[in-house]
């Protein structure tokens, strides 16, 4: 029977190149010579019922005119959003399959349970794939937003507050805290907008609006480079179109031209 | 300098008898006597600068009557609801601590690097506390709501659809994917409510109403043994005041009422 077969050297994801563009290689077996100690892992199937195996490579596949290395980011202007979805969460479970080798309470050798579970060979603990649960938040002040920049961000866009769920959190206490952390404002009238996976390496993101109430910007420097507030106006360079930070954004956008 | 001391012994907590009621105990020490190898965790303060200590010990506290054990859950019931969300956080941490005491990717020793993070003494490997998120759903038909009773719960009480967001997943697709596998039927305009840190053993619920849509009631016996539509006139036990569970049906109820 054949499956998909998801193929990462690091970040990076093997693509077939088909007449009609790109595609994920369908097959019996791995295309790319696996080694001995390669971990193939079962996946949960495609909506129509084709299986689909992860394998990490130690090296990319450059010597093969029909496959293309691709990051997993821009893999999404690439493939199709079911493959580009499958593959994120292909890329989160080899990533936890990495990060779970040995036991966190005893250090003995794990051994898979289930597709999705792990259990300790020595003291039976079981572990099953975790999630970064973050928030990220765009702040209105009248037609303005709140806008920042990361220094770990890798171009010159600009994209919104966002942070890691702690223990013991609301996310709508992370969402305060975040923004008073990062700029020194406060804000209120929290609004959920919705959520998306966000496999950079294994999370979720759940998206806020929110309005803004008091302070001047002062921004976290550990953390920040920029921040200010715009208009619909004078857009800087905007996060990538996959991401729920620019979604946020082009829903505020597509509001003030419904004001007009 | 005094700290609270959360000490747990398994999920139950040392509470403090004071003339106003119940506490945690405050004080520059421990109040019990520790091993060598009890490992102390600093947490971040109280609001009003208080410091913060969690540990675990092997056996209750019986024999002094200043303290008393009590579960998590009850001290609820007891605590102010800054020092038992504190007490959840204490709790998830040494949760996190116990479970982190090897690297996942190479089996050495993990040190503590900072207050919420470990770092691996062979391979550098950082971790923090992780948080397992989890959706819960009210489900609207008409005038009824849908209640369930799972295996695992203690009492009488009926409950809420619940689940794992699992890698991959956006919250709303948990929540549909949920409602289908436990009772078989189909729902949507899922709106969310709200979330609630839920230290049970470590974690984040995130609530949403939806309405119901198609389908009978099929129960997936394997995790409920009851599950049908329920009108404010006619409601089973509830969950405890304390749960996401409870607000979800209190506020619908409190709509219920707002109608007559």
């Amino acid at each position: 029977m054949k499956s998909y077969w998801f193929i990462f050297c690091k970040t990076d994801l093997v693509l077939e190149l088909t007449s009609e563009g790109y595609s994920i290689p369908l097959g019996e077996e791995c295309p790319v010579e696996l080694k001995a100690w390669s971990q193939v892992m079962q996946v949960a199937a495609m909506e129509d019922g084709i299986k689909v195996k992860a394998v990490n490579i130690e090296m990319p596949v450059t010597n093969n005119p029909k496959y293309e290395m691709c990051g997993l980011r821009n893999s999404y202007y690439k493939l199709s959003t079911e493959l580009y979805l499958k593959a994120g969460k292909c890329q989160e479970l080899l990533y936890w399959n990495r990060n779970t080798q040995f036991c966190g309470v005893c250090g003995s050798p794990m051994k898979m349970d289930t597709e999705i579970s792990k259990r300790c060979t020595n003291c039976g603990k079981e572990v099953w794939p975790q999630l970064a649960t973050a928030i990220i938040v765009l702040v209105h002040r009248g037609d303005e937003v709140l806008l920042v920049r990361a220094h770990n961000f890798k171009d010159n866009h600009y994209g919104l507050v966002s942070g890691f769920v702690e223990t013991g959190e609301t996310l709508e206490q992370t969402v305060h805290y975040e923004v008073m952390e990062e700029t020194g404002i406060t804000i209120n009238n929290i609004r959920y907008f919705g959520s998306q996976p966000w496999p950079y390496p294994c999370g979720i993101m759940i998206g806020f609006n929110a309005d803004y109430v008091e302070g001047e910007i002062h921004l976290q420097r550990s953390e920040l480079s920029k921040g200010s507030w715009f208009t619909k106006d004078n857009l800087p360079l905007l996060p990538e179109k996959l991401s729920i930070a620019r979604m946020l954004i082009d829903d505020w956008l597509e509001q003030e031209q419904d004001k007009k």
